[in-house]
């Protein structure tokens, strides 16, 4: 795949580059706020940068018939509408979490709640120090896929890069799922999964979950 | 429910009479090698005490047309049969392991391993001291339902009941399902599910981990 | 040794008598609300039943010349001179928690603390859904052995004997200590330690931890 | 403090001169293969490079008279001497893990299997798929802290960074203590906490484990 990256020299496009290059993708487009260069007509665009690079994000798109990947957070309405508008043109994927885990921990955790809607359940997110609001964006998501107003415990130490984990109990066992992000490699993952994915792909919206459980 | 267990004075038997309780169900037959005392006719017989004790348990049901849910370890390829035979008349459930979570565990992972095909898997799991076999029963099944071969770790160490755990792993996230027995009430309250689940029922064999699931 | 057991009926109580059968020590002395039976003189005699039962202890050990293990919770002021007073005659442990894995967590944790004072310290505890005082007794010695104000988060689950964990992170590194209760054995192995170590001691009130710590 | 750093641009360079800086000391020397920038005298140089450096390093230690931290690994008995020399001259510590979560668990383990002698004791130690010695060098320094001959369990997947556990069983309770790795900076944290300590010290050969405890 020939692929292009807004927001190159950031964090999440350092780690999108090197997790697509080890995969043997083409990097030919590498666009900033300060400079864009470009090598070739890209397939996909990747951009996890911020809402203001989003109107220049999509002209690219349009410019190139390219796919768009997008996870940048933020986003408000009106953005995810131009967004809608695109993916008329292109096939697009956006989320705001693009950890494979955390969308099978979703559907999982959903499944046992329906089927142990007699065990108790309390949620435990563990995050760094300077994460200040809690509990977390993906524990307020478990409880939500749990369809239950359950405990959520949100621990705040360290370096933590994020866990979280759901503990059913019924008087004599207890089945617990847990996920542990280890690096914003999680992430640049789950866009090359999505990239992948689009690849001659019709024009269209895809859904994330939709692609992590292979269209199901 | 009228119901009645077989090996009443056992570990197992006493624990299925205090959850059974605990539900409002009364007991109305109480069978053991030495004694056996009739208070009625029962609707359903538990029976977790040892092969020896099949034919006994067999006929109660036929005389009272009871229903058996059944979770005695050891039995052969003919006791299985005359557990088939006598699904004719009643309805039975028989398991090796009567456990609820172990039954979600096993089926969540196997969708896991469909989906997430080049993730690392390894399985930890933790007995007591006195267990000899290595890995458990319980670690080959999960292996089988993850239809991959991974390697199992076995800790056998003090008292613990039974933990089980299965990693999936890639470069950037963890997600973990984990098990832990804390009594043989988690088998009592299995059998209690299944008991109430064939309470009325037609005749035949029904499967647990359909029940568990609702049928499913 | 020879030993006796106030509340050899109790729950506490039977789990006592396995555990020091198993040892090989005799049982000669046991009391209960409702009967006495006296098969020799003990050198020890333990006590985990409730405080109205102390008065007939301490009278047993004197009339015995008996050493005492005493785990009943409840006690008040009074009841601990009492149990002073006896310790002038016969040898005594009084604890209000006979697990040695606890004694020994409090006692790193407050090493630990003093060690890496500007970590992040954070407790979670996991009982079962009818332990009503959150957080636990437990909890709360672990927090005054950090000599810290620390948050501690308390899971009311299913049936969970009791799980202590005390974790502490920098940015790099998290390191947990953790503790699980399986069962009350626990609680009558602590006790079996201490009985050992006060047979033939002289007179005198002995502290658990000491006594786990081999005398340190 | 003013400071150098070998291997400046390397992961671990680049690690260290973010901690130290965020702790506001001052960088006046950085080393590399192809180049050397001089803007001051250092107080404490710090090399986690590699075996190749280390001339080069002893010299610019003597030539400033500047403290050593070195965490290089695959340093040979030679390597050793050399730097032995060097602590005549200035301060000087070595270490094969910088880690200070590791030396304290190292040294708490210890002390447990010392008065917890009769329970079981097993290790579970997980790293990446990339890693290929098993058991890890740091769960043979527990093992020899246990001062027991105890199986390891070793688990690679996915992109974990490093946790060990150690568990200790009895019947009736399970204490664990577990280390878990989140980055590099784990060791550039310890390297700081060393080089602060030497900071205005006499010549010598500083212990690690010593500092992390305080001199005890």
């Amino acid at each position: 795949m020939r692929y292009g990256v807004v927001g190159f020299s950031g964090r999440m496009g350092r780690e999108v580059i090197e997790v697509f290059s080890e995969r043997g993708h083409e990097l030919v487009l590498k666009v900033d706020l300060e400079q864009e260069q470009y090598l070739g007509k890209p397939d996909v665009i990747v951009d996890f940068s911020n809402p203001s690079a989003l109107k220049r994000t999509v002209k690219l798109c349009e410019e190139n018939s390219a796919g768009l990947v997008i996870g940048t957070t933020g986003l408000n309405e009106k953005d995810l509408e131009i967004i809608k508008d695109l993916s008329k043109k292109v096939p697009v994927v956006q989320s705001f979490n693009f950890s494979i885990g955390i969308q099978i921990m979703l559907r999982i955790v959903s499944e046992i709640s329906r089927i142990l809607e007699d065990w108790d359940v309390e949620i435990v997110e563990i995050h760094h120090r300077f994460k200040k609001d809690a509990p977390s964006g993906t524990a307020l998501l478990l409880k939500k896929a749990l369809n239950k107003d359950v405990p959520i415990h949100s621990l705040r130490i360290g370096g933590v890069p994020g866990d979280h984990t759901v503990n059913f109990a019924n008087l004599g066992e207890i089945l617990s799922i847990s996920h542990r992000a280890i690096s914003r490699r999680t992430f640049a993952l789950g866009a090359l999964k999505a990239a992948e994915f689009i690849l001659r792909k019709e024009p269209g919206f895809y859904e994330f979950p939709k692609i992590v459980f292979g269209g199901v």
